[in-house]
């Protein structure tokens, strides 16, 4: 079974208004909801595709509550979010029907405890003991959560020989990936952020000697570029893919978590990835994909690079 | 005990952010979430002047949940609030700190079934016969209720011989006044728009015309205009008040409400209701009012006017 943590949990809410103005009165004529945040947007993924997976991370309040009701009906998602006195967080995304575009807003996540915090680490490491074949750590940090919850978080996985995958950005990342995850997704901006360079290749190769087994770098429409100890890639989309790319950066860890589990070597890690992912841009529906697009896009994404001298 | 009745109940959010930009990513630094809709507003008022109040309405799904809850914390407030399968309308204040202006975004209401639309009739019925002292009828109605509802429940409440208010608004206010109510208190735009007139005075003696016994008129900064069988008065306020209208209306309502069961004349059920209402404008907190300024304003409401010749 395949881990996700997420430990900013939150019920995505999406407002359809026929034009947003500011200090007007609007009449939403559609309303959508559904568990978010990094980590769950990555199980729904996995789970579309076939594997198991359960969900951790907090969830307290009116909304945790709804959070836990949605996921009891998602199947082969099991529900292991831990209780927090806080109410978890919302995101309204307010799409403008007129020009498509989305104005979002998002609530704080509610503040953990030192002893919410220790318990969701009681409750983590159980999960790593009990039959997880891989991990992905997702996503911001809720107030009260260290700075070096990731840290932590990647160390225990490794102590239990659970490949962890990292997927956060900014002081979160930068301590996660110093304590040597088996792989970390920075996209461009998390990339140049954590490293200093703007030039994706060195600046991969610099993740790596800060301790990243493998560095995957998300390039947007450039695909992906893998630099890890088995070889360097770079896997593409067949052609631009145009739509919404909510949601495609988590669809690309859903893709890299579950080849790796099926022991896929590197290539077709990243081919799966990329598919996913530009299958999720073309969806009409944000942070979902079409099946069938994934399948053909599988087989037509372009993957180039070399394996080390072994 | 006073009964308020709000079909088209729901949970009022409001969100403050430092500055509302569309098209772009917003953190919230503040959320608050109390139950809405004008007979639940006015409720509040009730409660906080002393009376026992019943709220009734519809209620479904995960906000209908919230709305319960809260409820059920309300000193003096007992929930009726009548099970639907529809979930609950949520409202959204979006509260720019810069400019102090609202930007409101207001979901759908449930659509009510003809089934779930009798459930209520029922319900309210046994209300009137168990002890309700009088009853306001508030709001818009929600999808699936006809639009004559208003109509409905002014001749039930009268059958039950208990003293209806009705503040709607648009073809639900024409319906309703035809089944002649005890009080209705349109606004001066809803006066207009049910009689045609925009001179005050002619407008609530045509409404009266049209099956109101009285009419009370909410004008502003200018207060309130009553045109009963007892006499003509107006009722204004000492100076002119500054702050946020928000519930303003429904807080009159509750003074005029609560003024009818204490069988109070006209000139304190103006004085009431226009020093609840001016209160609630200069509150900090939009909807609320401070009961200090509600005791000074009461002493110094201005009501003029006379009484019909017996």
């Amino acid at each position: 079974m395949i881990l996700t943590v997420t430990l900013n949990a939150a019920l995505d809410i999406t407002y359809r208004v026929p034009a947003l103005v500011p200090h007007a009165s609007h009449r939403v004529t559609e309303v959508t909801e559904r568990p978010g945040g990094k980590g769950l947007n990555v199980a729904r993924v996995l789970a579309a595709i076939g594997h198991d997976v359960t969900v951790t991370g907090f969830a307290g309040g009116d909304t945790g509550r709804v959070l836990h009701e949605r996921l009891a009906h998602e199947p082969r998602v099991t529900d292991a979010l831990v209780p927090v006195e806080g109410a978890s967080r919302r995101t309204l995304a307010v799409v403008d029907a007129a020009t498509g575009d989305t104005t979002q807003l998002n609530e704080p996540g509610p503040a953990i405890s030192p002893a919410e915090w220790s318990a969701f680490r009681e409750s983590y490491e159980e999960l790593l003991r009990r039959g997880t074949t891989a991990v992905a750590l997702c996503g911001s940090l809720p107030p009260g959560v260290p700075v070096g919850a990731y840290a932590t978080l990647v160390r225990a996985a490794r102590a239990a020989k659970v490949p962890v995958l990292l997927d956060t950005s900014g002081e979160a990342l930068r301590r996660g990936v110093a304590a040597r995850p088996d792989i970390v997704k920075p996209n461009a901006d998390e990339l140049a952020e954590l490293t200093g360079s703007h030039e994706p290749a060195q600046a991969a190769r610099d993740a790596r000697r800060r301790g990243a087994h493998a560095v995957v770098a998300s390039l947007g429409a450039e695909g992906l570029r893998a630099v890890t100890p088995e070889g360097t890639w770079q896997a593409a989309p067949p052609a631009l893919v145009r739509g919404n790319p909510t949601g495609a950066g988590d669809s690309a860890v859903a893709g890299l978590l579950s080849a790796l589990v099926e022991q896929l070597p590197w290539p077709e890690r990243l081919a799966r990835a990329v598919a996913l992912s530009a299958a999720t841009v073309s969806s009409p529906v944000a942070g979902e994909f079409v099946p069938s697009v994934y399948e053909d896009l599988l087989t037509r994404v372009a993957v180039t690079g070399e394996a080390t001298a072994a």
